[in-house]
């Protein structure tokens, strides 16, 4: 099952309008030592099994170029990506980071890694590079180089000028969107932490996301209950009554497609997943269980709000299979793809706006 | 993938005593306006294509009769059970429930439901059934006529004289088991009600319970953290430390095979479920949103800890389909089989304890 091919011709095709293609994607890498390397350039290898837009690689390509058997390019300047694309994997690469043991991450891979971030966040707001995708990168090592913020997400977001409030993380597979309203906080500050304020500044930017990056015109968004059985009218918690149930009420004056609050745990198998278009959730674990539990493999982390497209693949660095062949790139190829279609869709309905 | 195969074999045939074959199941019917009765016939019709253990229902014998097309012979022994079995469903009236209107629950039928819980409950403690299965109540209705308990569980347990933090409930479908530690509370509560001594002791009743009634000699029980990527070391919630780890040492002092605290959102995926015999969650929705993601048709609830076999199927009443039909019978054939083989795997393990 997949909403993604229902969903898509929810803009009728005389709206959308005929436009140049994307420029290529620029792929941050992530932490040299960790599985982006690799998985950046099997995703290069499926290009054409994957129909895969073209993209390039920021960060050390002594890195890319030793986790496997391909051809690599330096390029210095996007312009040179989509001639090179179809031989070689393209890549701009950042100031060296030291001597590189798969496996083993050091701060040098940590100031790599946030360089190559850096500077594809900044070709993606100059207009040089079509999106950004992000490989995974080890949050322990950017903190011990003096990185801030939670993760990538914030990082990308304040270069772009956009308060945390109005950066919304959304998981995506093949059969189920989610977005977690609160992210990386300990469960027991949740409930503090929910305001009607903060759901609605959520959901408009996620049903505005899904209709710029996803093309869908009228979201359908399912809100999840905070509590079991989204608290049984009250009996069990009255954050349903007092936050969320007022939150979905002014969404939909405002004609959004809010629904629930759902008891959560009848939220996610498959006839349910086919009501909705995304599911609103409140905490982090109510939110990464059931796209995990399905998609663990294909998952992709896309942030809306944002002026430019960014994904990531929803996994991390994977340190311990690190050099040794074994990673899977199928999140970083759907992170890609997903990155392509959302600019794609940017670019066309920017188009029809245009008179 | 089902560990069910791989797992049985754990408990070595030469120490497989050979028994009697149980005694038929009794089948408490829920409520008599929701799908129970419609389930229950269907169960018994599909008894030969499941090698379904014969069972009786307890119930109201018009509502069961009234939900489709099957034969009913009321019976006012469960000895006479097993022969009736093959050709009809064997049927314990209890009151007359009054009219009964499909989709429409009111108190009598409550009571009824009450009653044939109560009856039900005491014939599997008296030995007169093989064990119990109780079919889907209303809360609602039942706290109507003054039932107080959170639940049919905590019901059962007190009838079985066995106290609350000592009766777990365990969610099991075909390739994942789920005990929440907490159940019915808050969200907000949770994180209050989490100590190293109710962690212990619900992992020492489900470490007995995957070995009474699933012969899982060694059974690896997978604990996940509370807060997101199980606290980071601390830096987001600290109840893994305080709590959950402490509880860990403790049980694996006691020879139980405890791990973790893992994050919860990387539990779930079909590679990660293979690392376990349950996951052992701190909330409701933590523990029902995988199990139902996954198993939402042939999840069942089994309660483990008391001194009968007691199963459910895990979905509710089902008011909205109730007399039309629709209802997949699936869970209440699940939780059938599960019952079955807990009572047949008890009277084996007896049997060999048995000089």
């Amino acid at each position: 099952m997949t909403f993604a091919a229902t969903r898509w011709s929810s803009i009728a095709d005389d709206r959308r309008a005929a436009v140049e293609p994307i420029k290529p994607l620029a792929v941050a890498m992530g932490d040299p030592a960790g599985v982006g390397p690799e998985i950046t350039a099997k995703a290069w290898k499926a290009r054409e099994l994957h129909s895969l837009a073209p993209f390039f690689a920021v960060g050390d390509a002594r890195a890319i170029a030793a986790a496997g058997n391909w051809p690599v390019v330096r390029i210095y300047d996007p312009e040179e990506a989509a001639g090179i694309f179809p031989t070689a994997l393209p890549v701009i690469s950042v100031a060296d980071s030291g001597e590189i043991v798969p496996g083993v991450p050091d701060v040098d891979g940590a100031r790599c890694a946030l360089q190559s971030l850096e500077l594809a966040v900044g070709l993606a707001l100059a207009g040089a590079a079509g999106g950004l995708v992000t490989g995974p990168v080890s949050k322990a090592q950017l903190y011990g180089i003096g990185f801030t913020h939670p993760g990538q997400t914030e990082f990308v977001a304040e270069r772009c000028g956009i308060s945390g409030e109005n950066a919304v993380m959304m998981l995506a597979g093949p059969t189920l969107r989610v977005v977690p309203i609160t992210v990386h906080v300990a469960l027991a500050d949740v409930p503090g932490l929910l305001s009607t304020e903060l759901i609605v500044a959520k959901a408009r930017v996620t049903a505005r996301g899904l209709l710029r990056n996803f093309g869908i015109e009228k979201p359908r968004l399912a809100f999840a209950g905070l509590n079991p059985h989204a608290g049984e009218s009250g009996a069990i918690g009255r954050e349903e009554i007092d936050v969320i149930v007022p939150a979905i009420a002014q969404l939909r004056e405002e004609g959004i497609d809010a629904v629930g609050p759902f008891a959560a745990d009848g939220m996610f198998h498959a006839r349910a997943r086919a009501g909705y278009d995304v599911a609103m959730c409140l905490y982090h674990d109510q939110a990464l269980i059931p796209i995990k539990t399905l998609h663990f493999d294909d998952g992709v982390n896309i942030t809306l709000g944002l002026p430019i497209v960014r994904t990531s693949p929803d996994h991390g660095t994977a340190f311990g299979i690190a050099g040794t062949d074994q990673a899977n790139p199928g999140a970083m190829i759907a992170a890609i793809r997903m990155a392509a279609s959302a600019a794609q869709r940017r670019a066309e309905l920017a188009a029809a706006d245009t008179p």
